[in-house]
């Protein structure tokens, strides 16, 4: 189980050969993130994109330019598209977004001949150094990307994609928390009822190798003390592992707050796709995208080994 | 202008004859909360309930049961009724929930003709040092506690209600932040769209005393890095007092985040009434309750001295 980002990033170092496109790879945050991965040996690039814009890139960045193999595609969308394809073909592993947006990236993940698309939805998964116990353990909060207003089935299967994130991670059971306001079930309050509806399918077992509970104010999800005050009882009550906002505002808003106030480097994975797809955004620490790095190619290697 | 929760206190403090209304007394947390404001000079509190219980509160309190004043009234709302017509006629200024349910008190306080209603809607805010800045300041959270999902007019109430909290504490121009998930308008996420329309009502002139924008993703309202990073301009960004979450949850799960990761007691009460509803839960820990008394006097000092 790994208990930290440090951890995450070291575990990752050790699987074999895992590759890393990049699609539209004259972008300097991404083509950076790539440049660092390959340095400490996380993951092997792959550049597919214009081939004088990522030289003069690397060049900026101080990387050697023999180093990396360059597929060239100077058009926006087959850049995109040949990248797709190259994780279909099993060349990559992970898709980095690269000077392209992230509609249209996903957009070509979603494509129903060419894409990556599954059965399932898309969600991020945002995970870090659990802030709020004393145990070595990582956290992980979602969807804060994808998906505006879940519908039920939505949150589903926002929940099962964070459930086998996590079992990347080593967590065989992890604990979910449906977050809402309050820990009763209202009926003004629609993700009451739909964490409880959740909670309901959890316990007929409809939910496997995870242990799922809601609706949880927040404090009751990450805190006994709390919850032991309030006679609060339930399995996941201050041990929860994932923690899912009931909107995409909710998730992002608790993710970000979460950045700021802990002392601690991020990463997050969109997943659901046939392989881990990342944004990494300027703003974004270059320990972060390496987390997120990490995480991908954790995502891809636990996807072969059980699909 | 006050920098701190500490110094709210001291102000507070400093407020001559502040009475506080404990509606249904004979309960601890509430009870033990109003103890401690006497005690520390912080107001006066005035006790309606059953007699004999909350002496024998006061007792398991270690507290003076002579220094006290109790109003008797058996049942709950009568007890209730009591504490509003208390605050209407002026002889208590803060209005405390004891052993009632909130939706019952604030039935009481919405009451058309024996109540504290006024065109406003009530709002919950929730203030705590901020952990963002390097300056002294007091950060808010809005609205995580009356309506679950706020329509726009909802939404400007509740961005009013929160600008006269903080002139309360001496802001004169409190800076507003709508937050989203992302700093964009997308019409598949209503929170940036009615986030876009408030702004743009600001922007008109119909907001005053405060300045408002958005929507901004968390990380633009509370940090100015992100926001050079992304070069978005904004009068608000990473400079923001007051923080609006889209919906109940959003904001509830923001402040309980706040609360427990960073290293300070917040204080919250319910404004938009004719006096300030504070609710002191159980799991609340002493500072914090007191925390809210000291906003609630004031509050109920500004409000005495605007109106």
């Amino acid at each position: 189980m790994i208990g930290s980002m440090r951890e995450l990033v070291e575990q990752a170092k050790s699987l074999p050969g895992k590759r890393v496109v990049i699609a539209a790879a004259q972008d300097e945050a991404a083509l950076g993130a790539a440049v660092e991965a390959e340095r400490i040996g996380l993951a092997e690039p792959l550049l597919v994109g214009v081939k004088a814009e990522i030289e003069r890139t690397l060049e900026k960045l101080g990387a050697p330019k023999d180093k990396f193999e360059i597929v060239v595609k100077n058009e926006e969308m087959e850049a995109v598209g040949e990248s797709v394809r190259l994780i279909r073909e099993g060349r990559a592993h992970v898709l980095l977004k690269g000077k392209t947006k992230t509609g249209t990236l996903l957009k070509a993940v979603l494509d129903k001949e060419r894409g990556l698309r599954t059965d399932r939805l898309l969600s991020d998964v945002f995970i870090f150094d659990c802030p709020f116990r004393r145990e070595h353990r990582i956290m992980g909060v979602t969807d804060g990307g994808i998906t505006p207003v879940p519908t039920l089935e939505q949150k589903v299967q926002i929940t099962k994609n964070a459930v086998e994130a996590f079992h990347s991670l080593g967590y065989e059971k992890p604990k979910v928390a449906h977050l809402s306001a309050i820990e009763t079930v209202s009926p003004g309050i629609q993700s009451t009822v739909d964490a409880a509806e959740i909670a309901g399918m959890y316990k007929k077992g409809e939910l496997e190798n995870c242990i799922v509970d809601g609706p949880l104010a927040f404090d009751l999800a990450v805190s006994k003390d709390a919850a032991e005050m309030k006679s609060f009882v339930s399995p996941v009550a201050g041990e929860a592992d994932i923690l899912i906002g009931p909107t995409i505002e909710a998730s992002n808003i608790l993710a970000k707050s979460l950045m700021y106030t802990a002392p601690f480097e991020p990463g997050h994975v969109i997943v659901g796709a046939r392989a881990p797809v990342l944004i990494c955004s300027r703003s974004e620490s270059s320990e972060a995208k390496l987390n997120a790095i990490a995480f991908g190619c954790l995502m891809a290697h636990w996807q072969e080994e059980t699909h």
